[in-house]
């Protein structure tokens, strides 16, 4: 794929064009001013729909079918169920076996189950992928074998995308753990009960047609209705849709190593000792385990200092769920649930409150809840000396992780990293990361095992922590220092020109590319 | 106001233009087929809004000027305070004090407490109103002296308009019993609260410029958010906006009218005896004293039947909401709450579901809830021997009532009026009725104090309560026999030729016209 690339405001080469469609470059944070109208779907008629409200298809096939699923249409997903989908490929089994090709693949996000597809991308019943490829679709797109350009947004960015009519799904297909025959359909009941559906809301609402599968019909009304029967087409019933046991994974587990331990104690006494826990706060901790281990601290601090937070945004877990039901927030504001507590309290607590990425993290709206959040805790795999971070690809350059609400994320008040400053013997803190996925300026805090560099725009953050003892460094200097015990600096990878993703800022502009492994 | 007639489908000279705007004459139920795509809202884009989500203005009158009110603009409220809203006057007093005119109130409904708006119209600052007019703004339409033609629509009418771009809002304000400065809202908690907001939803997606306003700010989140402030523009403090003990309104009271009664009780009787009456049936009332006392009758039949609901349809009253307590009922799905008991309800019982035109009632969309109802029960000004019926004016011509959620709840599968055959001494059913509203074919019974007349279409309802002791009588014979009473048949309004208001159809189309009183 030769493409014609250009300069973006940050300084790197991106594509003009992606999959036969002009692109704009990253103009800065912003920068971009959106023109013109939101998508506008067809106008439908109840006319055309069943007095009873019966939308019940005989399967998965023939739902497709009658959805009229034809080459080159875009299928979306959703991936609530984390590596515990069933649904993804099965809709792939059932479009090969109707004989369709090129289909572009637009899943909120994808995951090692998800590996199957492998095979359909190779046999042409998949053309490409645009969405966050975890794991082993990421790998494969890295060797430069997917016929079309990959293409990671956010979660506020594709909603974004669809919304503004970047992407124009055909069939959208919502796995639901319980649904009624008009529809209507929820996450929080039913047997593979997985939280909520707030990544599926914009494809209900979008698509030109929009099949709900479930493996648990309820008579209507299905209540609550996450997503609503008035936007659907039809209802499919599968013996399973998902696992939930494995929206739970590895990464949900509380960190044992001592390094990282001592990152989320420095994390949470920052946050503390530079006045940002106060009555009334919020933060985002996220769901690795470092993170966790950030609100477990967090969560003492505020028993001792007898705080209370107003709202506390999820993916959650049991931690933040016992912070809840503790009395030490208000509210959770809850994107995706992460663990089975997380489900059950969101199906009990109304205090617990599903959320979506229109209402947390669209940045083509009238405002977004990322921007409200006084401390937000995010990864990276690299950070540079300007505080820029990547987050989907690896030193060696492989694409391995997703975007989630990351780049959205980076709107919160004050926006902090922890991270270890060293990977497998790899310093973590580059001179110019691999793939740009946060620009610098949104970048407040790094907090590593060797100190806490906060970024020099940051003024405010630098005298609110004047006189305490937390270890404040220059970021050149932790950067140094690891490269002095890691006998250097990190080895560049060995990259081709083929471009091979494209990673979209949170305003739909191009903001860097990721080029194939191995040239 | 001259303009051109052409007789629709069910036989009524309607205007062929409307304020300016061409209309499509009614074709028949589910004949006409829209076509093109839903209403699309700007791109809106976070740079513009606040970071910290706090978009409070000063007053109403600094919002709308913010909100670039000018001549010739549509500005929408809402009616969940029924007879006791504060809001709308407060929008066209200040819209006054801007020196606007022309604007065109498009409120979900007007109620008596909307005289004042009579002034606005004399002085220019209205030209006209599109919504349900109950009592003096109705009365005033009716001598012909409004600017513009009335433009009367269903809940799900009203929907449908917005969402399909018919009628475009520049501006909606929206009375919000709570709401945070981000403008996210709820009606069912705050000293006003009146119990849901779902009338402003479509308000809220889709007009340019909205504005929450509110007596009960409290720090983000607002939880419910049944107004997302995602959608808003700015949120304004009032001291009052609404005074919820009236949304109780005089309709709201169990009929004493011996009369009244038979016809509910031989309603029920009908609904029990045609076999409707089954274990997890579905049934709408509404909130008139007739119907009322048919909920009533209906409970004690289900208590010894031992026969449980699936959902009820609200408008809520303590009736209903007694029902759901005492377990005779899994759900009420609940369009607004007729009284404080609704309200207390819908706030405490995640089983009692706010619903919205978009989920009951909207005819462009993939089906609505309106068709599921295994019974429904409507009232009537007039109905003739087709079963044809009218709901906005009287015998006299004049126009008094809206529409409300009437034409929507036609689609039901067996859709009954219980009304006196005879009211302060005129016949109400007629050879003609005065507006038609609701064509015959989806009216399948009458009952009248004098005898059931079912719809001859109906036959399978005629063959269900065939050696029932119900008393079944054509309804002809029911009209016959009333006309001898009376004296005769009733006497025609004097009507002139001006046509004063439009009456449309779920879909879009013109059903009928309104004609001046007094010619």
């Amino acid at each position: 794929m030769d493409v014609a690339l250009t300069e973006n405001a940050a300084g790197r080469d991106v594509p003009t064009r992606i999959n036969g469609q002009d692109a704009i470059p990253f103009m800065g944070v912003g920068k971009y001013r959106p023109r013109g109208h939101k998508a506008a779907p067809s106008i439908r008629t109840c006319a055309d729909y069943p007095d009873d409200g019966n939308k019940t298809a005989a399967d998965l096939r023939t739902a497709l079918k009658n959805a009229g699923l034809a080459d080159g249409m875009t299928v979306s997903t959703h991936h609530h169920f984390r590596n515990g989908d069933i649904l993804g490929n099965a809709v792939f089994e059932a479009a090969a076996s109707l004989g369709v090709k090129d289909l572009r693949w637009f899943p909120s996000a994808a995951f090692p189950c998800h590996a199957p597809i492998i095979d359909h991308l190779k046999s042409g019943v998949v053309h490409h992928i645009e969405g966050s490829m975890n794991g082993p679709l990421g790998d494969y797109c890295s060797t430069g074998q997917m016929q079309g350009m990959g293409v990671l947004r956010s979660h506020g960015g594709r909603w974004q995308a669809v919304q503004d009519g970047d992407v124009h799904i055909d069939i959208a297909v919502i796995a639901a753990p319980t649904a009624d025959p008009f529809g209507n359909a929820n996450g929080v009941t039913g047997p593979s009960a997985c939280g909520l559906l707030g990544f599926a809301l914009v494809d209900s609402m979008y698509a030109d047609h929009s099949i709900v599968v479930t493996d648990n019909l309820v008579p209507f009304p299905c209540i609550p209705w996450q997503i609503q029967g008035n936007n659907i087409d039809q209802v499919v019933v599968m013996d399973s849709i998902g696992d939930p046991s494995k929206i739970v994974s590895g990464t949900t587990q509380l960190t044992k190593s001592p390094d990282r331990l001592l990152i989320a104690e420095m994390t949470a006494r920052f946050i503390r000792d530079a006045g940002i826990l106060a009555d009334g706060f919020s933060f985002q901790a996220g769901a690795g385990g470092t993170a966790l281990a950030i609100a477990i601290f967090l969560k003492d601090m505020m028993i001792e200092a007898g705080i209370k937070s107003r709202f506390i945004r999820g993916g959650s877990t049991k931690y933040l769920v016992e912070m809840l039901e503790q009395g030490l927030t208000d509210y959770i504001l809850d994107g995706q649930t992460f663990d089975l507590d997380g489900v059950r309290s969101m199906r009990e607590n109304p205090c617990h409150q599903d959320t979506s990425p229109f209402t947390s993290y669209n940045y083509h709206g009238k405002g977004c809840f990322a921007s409200m959040l006084d401390a937000t805790i995010l990864g990276a795999t690299e950070v540079d000396v300007d505080f820029n971070a990547n987050v989907v690809t690896h030193s060696d350059g492989r694409l391995l992780h997703g975007i989630g609400g990351w780049q959205n994320c980076l709107f919160g008040k004050c926006v902090i990293l922890p991270i270890p400053s060293v990977r497998d013997r790899i310093p973590v803190i580059v001179d110019r990361v691999t793939t740009l996925c946060g620009p610098g300026d949104l970048i407040d805090v790094v907090v590593t095992e060797r100190g806490i560099a906060i970024n020099p725009r940051r003024q405010d953050l630098l005298d609110a922590v004047k006189g305490t003892c937390l270890p404040i460094r220059p970021i050149q200097e932790i950067k140094t220092e690891v490269e002095q015990i890691c006998g250097g600096k990190p080895q560049l990878p060995k990259l081709g020109e083929k471009v091979v993703a494209a990673i979209k800022w949170v305003d739909g502009t191009v903001i860097d590319c990721v080029r194939a492994v191995g040239g």
